[in-house]
């Protein structure tokens, strides 16, 4: 395999756009026809519905879309079976194609990062790199230096890629993530630095002169993306809040650099319930018509 | 149940001292006579491997301290077995009278951190409060307020609790928490207030007057300790970093209060692995006399 953020500029590239699918399924939120309201206090019942549902979005998005991002809590929350629904469900979209992204935002020191490096990034239960574990995955910043290495030191060794929480798409994280240094950055454009200073190392970077570290940069900041933009040169942000979160294709715009590469924007619920607003057509038809509306409208402004 | 700080209270009273055993097993680490060289490729036999050895440490350390710490990273890089192991654990140190944290730092934004909360304080697969569950998580504090009340209104609920980092006990955390604000505070500051502040709200407290919602305060930071102390009146202090990260009983001093609460001293590895160095000594034995030399360690500074 090639450098992480080669693959996924070979992937924009072919698929025509920088959008990402995030898939954050819900059973309470699927379509009737996946649901069984008799007997969905079962656990299985449940699971095998959110398969399905997410088997079916791979198939209608993976010819539009260069990258999916699974929402881990979404599966987690069923335990060890949702786990391992997780893993197959990533499997399943490596093999359509797709780039997969990992949204666990993980965060440990030490040692500890080191094993949820090896949770997350490589097939746990496989205890190697195969294909049901991510491209890459969200870790937090909180920890520093001793929190993200663990991550990208097993990245770079497996071809993978970390992108790490510098600002947050919800309006809680202004609270700390805007707060002012007394040297005139803020709090997010501090870790923005140490982020760019950390991604720096040689062994990090691709030929397209990315690193393996990239960040969590939400499209809700709009106001903040520039500067941050400016801080981490050799950052791909990953940038959530299209959509359901209120964010547009001009909040993205100061995401990208001026040749139009830098920024994967996401959307999840927008896209994966787009159903909800159009009873008369085929979910699944809903889905793919609300992909291809988002990528047009990103494609509006990276040309 | 009883609100979680004040289960944790009476059972630091009945144990006689605030002392937690943290368990973070790696097969490669465990006695030898617990591993299996040959045929040790297989995921069975390390997981296998990892719980008799937990289940040991719970026997030998249930009658001598109030509370256990399990680091879910080391039972998440298992994958979906691994997981199923981390709740049967949970179940049995429950079982044995111990109060447990789950060391799981999740952190995300409003529907993702109900899914977090539910998967993490709640027992995902059986979609209950059960047995199985933790009495309380750690959670990253990055995202603020938004981030944390998911977590600490299902606490609520379920008479749990919820510790929120605010300052890690790694060396590079000082990097970003440390740094200082132009209206005088640190980044720890800012985020140890903010916590007291969520904290604060009355479905919260319990009759200690401690909230439901504690913070994490490495011991490795004394120099810290007290102003945070200060900032976080009605906040537990779960406390890392005692003994193999260099932290001593007087370095935790300051994270009680003048009445010798407030504050839960963790040690995991100098204690679970303190057999490693007495080779001559059965290892639950070495791990049993480590728990009791601590816990006299940190009864000499709470009285």
């Amino acid at each position: 395999m090639s450098h992480f953020t080669d693959r996924l500029l070979e992937a924009v590239r072919s698929k025509g756009g920088p959008v990402c699918v995030g898939i954050d399924p819900v059973y309470e939120r699927l379509p009737e026809s996946l649901r069984s309201p008799g007997d969905d206090d079962v656990l299985e019942v449940r699971v095998d519905a959110i398969f399905a549902f997410v088997q079916k979005i791979i198939e209608v998005v993976a010819e539009h879309v260069p990258a999916v991002k699974f929402q881990a809590a979404c599966f987690e929350r069923y335990g060890p079976d949702g786990l391992g629904v997780y893993h197959a469900l990533t499997a399943e979209a490596r093999e359509a194609g797709l780039i997969v992204i990992g949204d666990v935002k993980r965060g440990d020191i030490g040692v500890t990062a080191e094993h949820y490096a090896a949770a997350t990034l490589l097939d746990a239960a496989a205890g190697d790199d195969d294909a049901a574990a991510p491209d890459a995955v969200t870790i937090n910043s909180y920890f520093g230096v001793d929190g993200v290495k663990p991550f990208t030191d097993v990245a770079a060794e497996h071809d993978k890629g970390v992108f790490a929480l510098v600002r947050t798409s919800n309006p809680g994280g202004d609270a700390i993530q805007n707060l002012p240094l007394t040297d005139g950055r803020t709090v997010a454009q501090a870790v923005a630095q140490l982020m760019a200073q950390i991604g720096s190392d040689p062994r990090y970077i691709g030929a397209s002169g990315y690193s393996l570290l990239g960040a969590v940069v939400g499209a809700t900041k709009p106001g903040d993306a520039a500067a941050l933009r400016r801080l981490m040169p050799q950052q791909m942000f990953l940038v959530p809040g299209f959509g359901a979160q209120g964010a547009g294709a001009d909040d993205v715009r100061a995401c990208f650099k001026a040749d139009g590469t830098g920024a994967l924007i996401t959307a999840s619920r927008s896209i994966t319930y787009a159903f909800e607003s159009r009873p008369e057509v085929d979910w699944a038809q809903s889905i793919e018509d609300a992909t291809i509306e988002m990528k047009r409208q990103i494609g509006g402004i990276v040309g």
